[in-house]
Order: structure tokens, then sequence, then C-alpha cells
């Protein structure tokens, strides 16, 4: 492998250890929330410094390599889609700890009847992670796809939890809280697959170089 | 001007119209919720629009100025910080949208009293966007540390609307659906001042080459 080519699988390694990183920060959230864990929830904050620092680490490589090879076509189609994901990987890393946050907070109050659709909505978002940085790495254009189609879902799924909550939170006043809670977290899960959604996008552009980006290909709403 | 002067001239324009864009949809969006003004909330819709194609023209005009002119040190670092701050703001007129969304769904109950902390949250957020798309076309750091500032305000003020509402939401079940919607536009709020803040780490890194992201320089809590 050329030495171009060693960098660039760095980079792409560096990019899936921030993706575990993602996936395991929402499972760990969502683990401090529903087992009402708050060792769960502090290692969520410990990951979330990992996270920033892999993001360092991903611009720097990229900028260098930017630098010293000054790829062009392709090569530069995947220097720019790395350092958006990366970008977008970061964000995703905060918003989990905004879970964590959410967590703590709940752990305030004495436990609750769980809300059966937020484990399901979770495990669908991690997926659409996971599926989005593979889409990158494996220039598998067939996951980019899906992930885009499961971004639907997952705003149906909140639509959903809202419409379980609401008459939770009109039936006990002692209960608005937590559904607030609640709610809040089902916002940001659907602002993580958003993300998630972004990075698909990319890997569509980096790929084909087509733009599918605000409704430009595959047909869907702008 | 050379002909690349020109050429990252037009990208800095382009960014000011799209900042120009974002602040006018918050703007749209609060008056929208304030006002009860559904034709605000249908302007920020087209707006949305114009902002999408911004982001495809600024990559367009960067990836071209990367690939025409191979630029290196100052000039490689604000391309890339050009293509960072592209890609949020077009995640904050995403935001203003779901502000939008929120309007439009205020505005199917009767109307209820006002709480004055979002306009003066909403003002904050559009003064943090604008200058902190004016830090990186003027390369002015200090206006880049004032948008990190008022960051932690933002922060607060969420805080304080949260304490104002959930005593009006346990007051009345009537209210509760109306406070739900209140507390989701200020932490979509809260999440556009995020993105000004991540520009303006952005600014810091190109003016200075010193990165201020997570807590390095500055003296910020990572």
């Amino acid at each position: 492998m050329s030495k171009y080519g060693e960098e660039q699988d760095q980079l792409k390694q560096k990019l899936l250890e921030m993706s575990s990183l993602v996936e395991r920060a929402i499972r760990l959230g969502l683990d401090a929330v529903i087992d009402r864990n708050a060792q769960a929830a502090a290692e969520v904050f410990r990951n979330e410094a990992q996270i920033n620092r892999l993001e360092l680490e991903v611009d720097e490589l990229a900028v260098n390599l930017l630098t010293l090879y000054q790829p062009m076509a392709i090569n530069l189609r995947f220097l720019v889609a790395a350092m958006k994901i990366n970008t977008n990987l970061e964000r995703m890393g905060d918003l989990s700890v905004n879970i964590a946050q959410t967590a703590n907070e709940l752990l305030t109050s004495p436990a609750l009847p769980p809300v059966i659709d937020i484990p399901l909505m979770g495990h669908l978002v991690q997926t659409m992670v996971r599926n989005s940085i593979d889409a990158f790495v494996y220039s598998d254009t067939n996951l980019a796809t899906a992930v885009l189609e499961a971004d639907d879902s997952v705003d149906s799924m909140r639509t959903t939890c809202y419409q379980q909550l609401l008459p939770v939170m009109q039936s006990d006043r002692q209960l608005i809280r937590y559904g607030v809670n609640l709610l809040s977290i089902t916002r940001t899960l659907e602002r993580i697959a958003d993300h998630a959604t972004n990075v698909a996008e990319d890997v569509l552009f980096h790929v084909n170089g087509v733009d599918v980006r605000h409704g430009m290909g595959l047909g869907r709403q702008p």
C-alpha cells in the first residue's frame, strides 16, 4: 500500500473508532435512563473526551494529507467527506452527553413507568450511526441509502413517543417533569439520526460524485 | 486582487448570505411563535431552500479552490474552516425549520401567555450567529471569543425558561402541550447557539492555527 493509502486508511480507522464510541455513548445514555444507572451516565462523559480527542486527530490527519499530497478527484472528495463526517460525529457525541445529562436529571425523581418505544428508537439510531460510517469506509452506497430510509422511521417513532407521553403527563402533574425529560431524549435521538443522515448523504456524494443533499436524487423530499 | 483572492472573496460573500438567511429564519420562526404568524412560519420553509442551495454552492467553490490552486498553510486552513462552517450553517437552517414547525403546532391551540425569556434568548442566538460568521470573514478573534462567552448565557437562559415553564404546566393540564412546545423551542435555540460556538472555535483555529476546541486554550471547560 502506498504511503498515501496507509494514511488514508488510518483516517478511516479513526472514524470507525469514533463511530463505535458514539454508538456506545447512545447505548450507555439509554442504559442510564432505563436502568437508572448513574455509572453508565458517568461513562458517557468520559467517552466524550475520547471522541473530542479523535475529532482533533482526524482533522489534523486530513489537513496533513491535503498539504502533503494535494490529492485530486476521488481522493480529494474523500478528504472533504471525511472532514464533514468528523464534524457530524463529534456533534453526535455532544448529543449523547445531553442524553446522559437528562438521565442524571431523571435520577433525582423516583422511578417511573418505562416508555417502550425509546429503547427501540435508540437501537435504530445506533444502527444508523454504524451504517453511515461503514457506508463511508467501505464505499457502500446501498448502506448509505438504507440510512436515509431509516431516518423516516425514527421521525415517526418520535411522533409515537410524543403521542404516548402527552396523556401520561396530562393524567398526573407529578409526571410532567418526567415526560418533559423523556421527550427531550426522543428529540435528541432524532437529532443524532439527522447527523447520521448527513453522513450518508456525504457518502453518496463522495462515492458517486452526485449530490443527494436537499432532495437532489434518490427521490427524497427536500 | 488575484483570481484566487476573488474566488475566496466570493466564498466569504456566500457564507455571509447564508448567515443572514439563518438569522432571518430564527427571527421569523420566533415571530411565528410569539405573534402566532403562520405566514412567518411559511417564510422559514422557503428560506431553508435558499440556505440549502447556498450550502451546495459553498462546497463546490471550496472544492474548486482546493483543486485549482492547491493552497497551503493559511489559505488551506481557511478552506477547511469554510467547509466546516458551511456544514454548521446548514444545520442551523434545519433547526430554524424545527422552530417554525413547532410554531405551526402551537397555532392549533388557542393563544396562551407569552414566555418573556424566549424572545430575549432568540435575540442573543441571532447575534451569536452573525458574530460567528463576521468573526470568520473579518478574521476577528475578539468577536469569536465573544461568541464563546455568549454561549454560557444562552445555556443559563434555557434553564430559566425551564424553571418558568414547569410550574405553568403543573398548574393546568391544558397548558402541558403548550409548555412542551415552548421547551422544545428553547432547546432548539440552544442547539443553534452550539453550532455558532463551533463556528467561533473554527475561526480561532483558522486565524491562530491554535485549536481551542474541547477546552484547548482560552481556559474554557472541555
